[in-house]
């Protein structure tokens, strides 16, 4: 897969005609902030890829002013109009109560044939269909939700099912009660997700908003007044984070992230340690409440061989957060959403996938 | 004691000839925002309050400029025109590096008396020397600060010496090997702090970062996106957040905040219940934390009867989020900084206390 991107007003990507003729499916990842757009060959290849800013958020026109439809035309129009007429597969936020159709949440356990029933479609001004894939909801007293993350996971697996599959988790007392293989997936970022999948369904997954407190702490509290950010990211300062969180970390998350401050007023901690040592511990309590949650269900965290989705450097930093629980069999997963959005397709029909046959 | 105030160009308080001549001391409160000032009388009831917005980091002129001398004139000035010349006792920020004057932390364990050992002198411009109380540092791998709650945690036992003194904390395992007198006193607010009382002396503290973490989060994450305010505040949504944090509050803050937005997506908290809802959980995983430190030393907090120190409506709150925890007895002390002050005063031989001869 290759992955080519220039900017232009908003939308990176030029066209490129001889490509579009050899595409059968666009894909979207439309979420809050941004839309990208993903235009594949029979192969599952991704031809040509266009990053546009025109999130659900932040339309070029408001929504009831055809925002959607300006959007999609502005990153899509150019391979709409040289190629025939192309199936279109979107996830994220777009099928949000905010977006352009509402696909209402499908309830784990959460199957891909689950997903794929429960696909909603929106006509576009310019007459093209677009497939929205469904969030996932698990019910319960501390509710979870996720949209966009559950078609990347789906690529995951997929990635997976491929040369080298990692191990699945082993969970300690479950092995023996039941035959279903058990895998852990992690997906950090502004909501980190942590997702157990039972076989090929999303089994219950918790979120940590790890990366938005992590924003509202240093920017809007005290912390911030004494940070100074490094001019590389100090991994031994992001460590020492992790292992207070690990080790000291009872009190809960409320009580060590004082001690970013209490450690510089002692002449422990540098101004420019501070900020990775705070987003080590704020990724130590994620970790350490991750590790509780699978405990209560008899897997052991250290035991798991995770899929990490996400930014290559976040992603390294979980890895090595990873390996101070325990845990140091986790893998990167690359172009998951892309595989995703693939293997969605191929499922709902939309298009023909490699070995099938039309 | 009565405390009159009103507002007047940012002091609040009107001068009295009458009660001056009575003063016997000055007690400031002096913090990052505030400056609170006290005249007392030879029994230590308190005559006159002057609040003023001038707190070390909102001088009326720049420190170099003389703003610590400007601030105090402002708010004493009038005392000190009327009255014989008054000693005065200062706690709080004014004697941190940012300070008037530099007051270093003794360290824990801290008596009234190593407080009053390291108090500093700084003289004013007028004349007038101030004393300064030294806050407290509890060092270790996560070190604790104060400055300013040593004063009133040692004017909260000054209040319990007098008529019903409170049961002191039962700790579980230590009342066999330890006849000293463990009592719990928490301090409600933007940086929360528990601070464990062994005998006379503070032991050991807590701060919990809670009133901080919950302002950023509600003006500065999604959650308060989807917030209103109640017209008064909603205890049953702020007992629900503090039921979830202690029965389902094992992944941590960082997960259980994110049910304040996936609970009102499932219709299951309305927008105006959803601040008190936080709050509840903030304060509940607070408590849950505050727990697990005490367990491991065998002080079991439904056993406490803590003391608490701040303002009441917040204090109530804690009150009930207590009482979820199986710990009923806590009692709200009222004027403890006032008191503080008066009785680290009288213990410096500033003024002579009551029952004391001159």
């Amino acid at each position: 897969m290759t992955a080519r991107t220039t900017a232009a007003h908003g939308v990176r990507g030029k066209p490129d005609a001889a490509k579009a003729k050899r595409a059968v499916l666009i894909g979207l990842d439309w979420g809050t902030t941004s839309l990208r757009a993903y235009l594949f060959d029979a192969a599952g290849e991704v031809l040509d890829t266009r990053i546009s800013t025109a999130g659900i958020m932040n339309l070029p026109v408001p929504a009831e002013e055809g925002g959607f439809d300006a959007a999609f035309d502005e990153a899509c129009g150019v391979w709409l109009a040289q190629g025939s007429a192309l199936p279109v597969l979107a996830a994220g936020m777009v099928g949000s109560a905010q977006g352009w159709v509402s696909a209402p949440y499908v309830e784990t356990p959460a199957s891909e044939d689950a997903l794929v029933a429960s696909i909603v479609k929106v006509r576009a001004a310019c007459g093209v269909e677009l497939a929205v894939v469904p969030g996932v909801l698990e019910p319960g007293a501390l509710p979870n939700v996720m949209r966009g993350e559950e078609t990347q996971i789906f690529g995951a697996l997929g990635a997976q099912a491929g040369a080298h599959a990692a191990p699945a988790s082993r969970p300690a007392a479950q092995a023996q009660t039941q035959a279903v293989a058990q895998t852990l997936i992690g997906l950090p970022g502004t909501h980190a997700k942590w997702v157990v999948m039972e076989g090929a369904s999303i089994a219950r997954f918790y979120t940590f908003m790890t990366g938005e407190v992590y924003a509202a702490l240093t920017a809007h509290t005290i912390l911030g007044r004494t940070m100074k950010r490094p001019v590389v990211p100090d991994t031994a300062a992001f460590l020492r984070g992790v292992t207070v969180a690990r080790e000291h970390g009872c009190a809960g998350v409320l009580a060590t992230a004082f001690s970013t401050r209490t450690l510089g007023l002692t002449d422990q901690l540098a101004a420019d340690e501070q900020p990775d040592y705070l987003s080590g511990l704020l990724i130590g309590h994620e970790l350490a409440g991750l590790e509780a949650v699978l405990a209560r269900r008899d897997v052991e965290l250290a035991a798991c061989a995770p899929r990490l989705i996400g930014a290559d450097a976040l992603c390294e930093r979980y890895r090595l957060a990873l390996a101070q629980f325990g845990c140091g069999g986790a893998q990167i997963v690359h172009r998951a959403t892309e595989r995703g959005l693939w293997r969605i397709a191929v499922r709902a029909g939309l298009v023909v996938g490699a070995g099938q046959t039309a």
